[in-house]
């Protein structure tokens, strides 16, 4: 049998690894798509923010779309569609570059899909999106989370060699839940206690219980590598490795938080057999049936 | 029958009404025991954040007090120790300037009650004392609320002629739930809708239901005046007026923040029958019968 070298809630007990894949796959000497500085952010902080890397008109025109699909889903009864617990307010939409022309055209957007391109050293396809809505005076805490542990474990991802975008659509202040991350989380593999439950995404979108790290494990990131909120204008892209450890606070301002969520995939890189020992999730969590890569240079701006 | 000059949770429409009462009460050409800029932004503001008041060897010894108090009160089944929802880490202790003897001489220390006999120019007593403790990864928020509106209608409070002082004994950052306030807010009274139920006490204290404002309140206070987190470091004091509305996030950082509160209400603004049905709530939470004004100059430093 193969062995696994992210092992995660199979019994034992929890602790730090160390990472057995790049962070930047880019070969030494190609050329970075935007900063040499900003790369060097990622690769070690495991994340960057582009502040304002698009132009208002961009972002009006983004909201307006999202505010049209939200308003659309709000009473469907739909996996696709999550509402805040307690309400009916919309909370996450997924597989939106499928269903919404206007986030298609945003996942193939050269500034995106091309750095993803360049990130990942590969050819890359969309293995999730969604659209994400912390609404005002209600908006609830995620807990701390690798992004990959969830893939690896739940969708069956082998490696690290995925990225994620977060599109922000509303100002990101320090008061209204903004995402933290741990710099240098990436670096390590936390493994999680327990075992997956069975339909454990039906729960774990509006609450997560399992594939969380322990505190003591936090503890230790946060000792290394400090936090980070990502405040910045709406308009900006945070761009994070898939394994780097994120949560964000509850919002109770009037101010509600909006943003468009990507993970490129690398070509190479697509899943497999879940490493947990439950079926696959459903397709708008994890593409498994329709991978499609992003063509090159498809949009231009 | 006597007017309610700030009527709420009586069946009324939630709506703002203009303050009925002063916010600094010192006679003009008082010379303030702090600088009139301070003075002037709490007149204005609602709240002021005095930096680093205490020096770090009374903020150790603080600490310290209070670990020892949580420690041994963690498994004390007692209405005046509150523990957070779903675990028994302690949230809350009341009426620690009576139990505890360090506290009792810090809520004496003429740094604060000689400040808050100047705001209210009156003599002071305790109407409330207690020791928060937001513990790392777990804490929960605390919605946005007037701590007036409550004792106003559950103590019997009659004017707005108190102010309260949380003493911080760890860093707030950001991150870590610092209090948020409406800057601007004190000068109206929201008027809450609903009707006050039966012992509401016991579970307000953990998540509160009544007495917070309408959503449209808080909008039209965050346009007016903005938000504002009181980031600061340990040894600050926070002083609020009575009824300046505020609030703070979740905590799922592990850093805990644990502060000291004292609630200076005027001699003069002793609290009356409650302006609801109930029953008045106990003396931890409302000082009814045990009213000693502080001395004067007792502490000095």
């Amino acid at each position: 049998m193969k062995t696994d070298d992210y092992p995660s809630r199979t019994g034992e007990p929890a602790r730090l690894i160390p990472r057995q894949d790049p962070v930047v796959y880019a070969p030494q000497g190609a050329p970075p798509p935007i900063s040499q500085a900003d790369i060097d952010q990622f690769e070690q902080r495991g994340f960057m923010v582009l502040h304002k890397l698009l132009p208002e008109r961009e972002v009006a025109a983004l909201e307006q779309a999202s505010a049209q699909l939200r308003k659309h889903l709000q009473h469907e009864h739909s996996q696709e569609t999550i509402t805040e617990p307690g309400s009916h307010e919309v909370r996450s939409i997924f597989r939106i570059h499928e269903t919404s022309p206007v986030f298609k055209q945003l996942a193939r957007d050269k500034r995106l899909a091309g750095l993803a391109r360049y990130l990942l050293n590969d050819d890359v396809y969309i293995h999730q999106s969604r659209l994400n809505y912390k609404p005002g005076f209600c908006g609830k805490e995620f807990y701390w989370h690798s992004d990959f542990e969830t893939w690896h474990v739940e969708d069956g991802m082998p490696r690290m060699r995925a990225v994620s975008m977060s599109i922000t659509l509303t100002d990101n202040i320090a008061e209204n839940g903004p995402l933290m991350l741990i710099p240098g989380s990436h670096r390590y593999f936390a493994v999680c206690e327990g075992i997956t439950p069975e339909n454990h995404h039906l729960a774990s979108l509006k609450k997560q219980e399992y594939g969380t790290p322990t505190e003591t494990c936090l503890k230790t990131l946060v000792e290394q590598g400090g936090l980070a909120s990502t405040v910045c204008e709406k308009g900006s892209v945070i761009v994070f490795d898939c394994n780097t450890i994120h949560g964000s606070n509850s919002n109770m301002t009037p101010f509600p938080r909006s943003n468009v969520f990507f993970v490129y995939n690398a070509l190479s890189n697509q899943v497999v057999t879940p490493f947990c020992a439950q079926p696959p999730r459903p397709e708008h969590l994890c593409a498994r049936q329709n991978i499609e890569p992003i063509p090159m240079e498809i949009s231009q701006h």
